[in-house]
């Protein structure tokens, strides 16, 4: 896990009323779904999920017992139930520990054993004393989940409590109930696109959410991508609208976008930068424009998108090359064991592309500067990255070969179309099957850039193969994490902190339309 | 522990309304205490309790750090503090675990550990999530403590919680600023008047509760005694007058009393039916006519009186033996290990007296069914109980000799004075030190027997050592159990269920009082 905490009290942030009072203006009205229980099950000696008979599920509950309650598909939102107690008159506070799941998996798991780097204040559960039955509890935090386990820690040998009319009340910022059909003709692939529109939809709220079970947080990295499947399928472009405006409304003082931006309460923005997530500002406004052809916004937000260009390129030096400071790494994918550096300079080319298409789109006069810049970046990536011999592009100072910087080369196009899908056949031969990648995001791009090289067969085979892979796990909606060499893995040292719905995961329905796989 | 679960579905109760709207009528209105922190305390690596210097007071916390507040005394009342974030923009939860303590040993175990009969619900624990900072958390419930252990679960990497302003807005009936002063000259017995006082009103809330950690509810065995010590203490009469009619409100429909009520929402009677209790029932109706002469209670309270007394009568054969169903049982004592027989005995006796004393001091004809009832039961105890050989009672079918026979004999006056005393003589010699009994309600009885058989010397020495053993072990307030032979018993198999400020402990204020020790 490269994911390292920034720690960055020193800077200051510049608070734009006009741009927060744009996001504020397309804030979304949620729609809310109610959803009932849809089984029932209890677990046996071995542990294991077992289906409740109907007449048991009438039954009365003691200490130590459980109920696990499936709601037949991940829901974002609030749990209530109705509790009353049988037998003698309640003699001792109720107490009921509620673990929300969205894989079953986690249900198998004991949080007490939890000793991971991430907040164990993330581990979704909690613990209730109930004074007083009958009642009516709403549980007061929103939760991310398919199953929620219901343990009595106690009643008292006087009576027991029946648990009745479970019910979520469940939102987002689309009509889940009429989601987007799939497009492609291929049920798998039709499959993979439901499950990627559905996983786009739970973290469309308030703002598209990285992940709504942990973090619940507007990432740039994540708004990129999901802008994107969004366009291919709901169709919500006041959604980005709003997110573009929260992150151009606080950067810092120097200007500079933060990689996220914190949105329950006052917006604010974290004090974590990311490279690459700075400039994908830039792409996403691009895509904006593209799809939307609102150029008042494009106008309005251009000024912001050169700036982090700008901020950027005072790290390119007069060859071309990208040096980053330690401040404002790439972040790429959460693996740590590849160098990163020629991968930074491909985000670097491919975004200096989009900056002048979005330029050209707004009807701006194109500085020279960023042509330049262009073909300079671009041809020390030709000509001192690019190792012939191989076939293949190095990074770093020990002229490491990886799978990151091919992929990026390729999709910054540093090549001749010819010799970009040659790269990646290349690359196809030395890294596939892939280890050692575990985020769908970066996957999204490996898949990308083998499209986008001619290389549609093993594109498609590794959508398949990967987002499949999750789904013959009966994932409802796509990981954060899945490492397809590892299905057991977590970033986190544990599974129950994973995310089982997270954005960037979310491109298949996105990539299935746009290649027509 | 002898207490059984009694389990009496079929049982219906008389609701009269008449005495509910009278018991509504006395409700009180709670004082209200604010007490700040008195001491900080944290935990050493060996886990033991040390003084936090002010400055690191005002320092953040990181997981796993915890805090121990101590209010300097013992409170019933709800927490309230304010918790602020500091660091860097609050990225997770706040996780907080927060345990109230009575008692520091409290504090060393691990409610995981709980496997005792008595409902887990009653652990004075609470686990909450906080979204977001800064915030002042009032805490829901109502805890009975004098000890907080506040442990962060977790933060962030990112951010630390700083804890400040921790308050408890106690209750009680009556004016815990200004306790009534010890009377004794004795400055060991003005310690523990001193400890009986503070007991005493902290268990006076809405009701005269059995202890405001568990169970929180109005008990006739402790009413009884607990009107006793409010008589020579606060003398607050009118929330005796509210518990009797509570009782009275609402009996079986056969009459009989429950030995509690329950008294969070709408009152109600617990389905648990005590002999001794039902009766003591005209032992605090006695008791309270004496202390207030308020007649016009007397006379509407007299025939639930006599209904316990005519049912108990049932039970009697014409040679005046007792003997009781099991639907019926006499609590006597926590214990299990001795025989009920002979004390049963004793109570209905003492009953039957402070009932003739009770219809005198209404200036009602006196049957004489009671009278006969009275010498019948005597004669009884004298003839077939009382081991003239031995010098003292034996109980059941295994003539067995044991204290709870010779005090309640003794309290029940069977013998002539003289004999009672050489009685409680021969007890003293064989049954001292006492072992095997726990509860501070049989030491009353105990102490009682003696001091009214004329054992003052001895009455005394037990009052200082039994009550005076709970002081040296630190005590705020008087415990539920308390073995001198073992300190660290529990009656549930483990002492975070114990209440350790119960109402039944409080009678040393009314035994010194009225004995002048």
């Amino acid at each position: 896990m490269a994911f390292k905490f920034q720690l960055n009290p020193n800077i200051k942030f510049d608070y734009n009323q006009k741009f927060l009072a744009q996001a504020d203006a397309n804030e979304p009205t949620l729609i809310v779904h109610q959803q009932s229980v849809k089984r029932w099950y209890t677990l046996n000696t071995q542990k294991q999920l077992v289906p409740l008979p109907n007449k048991l599920i009438q039954l009365p509950l003691h200490r130590d017992d459980c109920r696990i309650l499936d709601f037949g598909d991940h829901y974002v939102g609030h749990l209530a139930l109705d509790l009353s107690a049988h037998g003698a008159h309640m003699d001792a506070p109720l107490t009921l520990k509620f673990q929300f799941a969205e894989v079953p998996a986690e249900l198998a798991l004991d949080s007490a054993n939890y000793t991971g780097w991430l907040s164990r204040s993330w581990i979704a559960e909690e613990v209730f004393h109930i004074d007083s039955l009958p009642t009516s509890l709403r549980l007061p935090r929103r939760y991310s989940f398919r199953y929620v386990k219901i343990t009595v820690i106690d009643t008292s040998p006087k009576w027991q409590v029946l648990l009745t009319n479970p019910i979520v009340t469940a939102t987002s910022a689309v009509d889940e109930e009429n989601l987007p059909r799939p497009t492609s003709k291929d049920p798998e692939l039709r499959e993979i696109e439901r499950v990627s529109t559905k996983t786009l939809a739970e973290c469309m709220q308030n703002v598209f959410e990285d992940g709504p079970k942990r973090d619940q947080r507007l990432w740039l990295g994540d708004l990129h991508l999901q802008a994107l499947a969004n366009y291919a399928t709901f169709n919500h472009p006041d959604l980005v609208k709003r997110c573009l405006y929260l992150f151009a409304g606080m950067p810092t003082t120097r200007g500079l976008i933060s990689a996220n931006i914190f949105t329950h309460g006052r917006p604010a923005p974290d004090d974590t930068f990311l490279f690459d997530y700075s400039l994908f500002f830039i792409s996403c406004l691009k895509d904006y424009v593209d799809q939307t052809h609102d150029r008042a916004t494009g106008l309005t937000l251009y000024p912001i998108a050169q700036r982090q260009l700008d901020l950027a390129l005072t790290y390119v030096d007069h060859n071309g090359k990208l040096q980053l400071p330690e401040s404002w790494p790439a972040f790429i994918d959460w693996g740590d064991i590849y160098d990163k550096t020629t991968a930074a300079q491909g985000v670097l080319i491919s975004v200096l592309r989009d900056f002048l298409v979005l330029t050209t789109s707004l009807k701006l006069p194109t500085s020279t500067i960023y042509q330049a810049s262009l073909e300079r970046t671009t041809r020390y990536a030709q000509t001192t990255l690019f190792d012939a011999d191989q076939g293949l592009f190095t990074s770093g100072p020990k002229h490491e070969f990886n799978l990151y910087s091919q992929v990026w080369m390729a999709l910054a196009k540093v090549l001749p179309s010819k010799q970009t899908t040659k790269l990646m056949q290349k690359a196809y031969r030395s890294y596939f099957p892939v280890t050692g990648i575990a985020t769908p995001y970066m996957y999204h791009f490996i898949v990308t850039a083998l499209l986008e090289s001619g290389l549609r067969t093993e594109g498609r085979r590794l959508l398949k193969t990967y987002w499949g892979g999750m789904i013959a796990q009966h994932a409802d909606t796509f990981w954060e994490a899945y490492k397809p060499e590892d299905s057991n893995y977590s970033p986190y040292g544990n599974p129950l902190i994973n995310s089982y719905c997270h954005a960037w995961a979310c491109t298949p329905a996105y990539l299935i339309k746009k290649y027509q796989l």
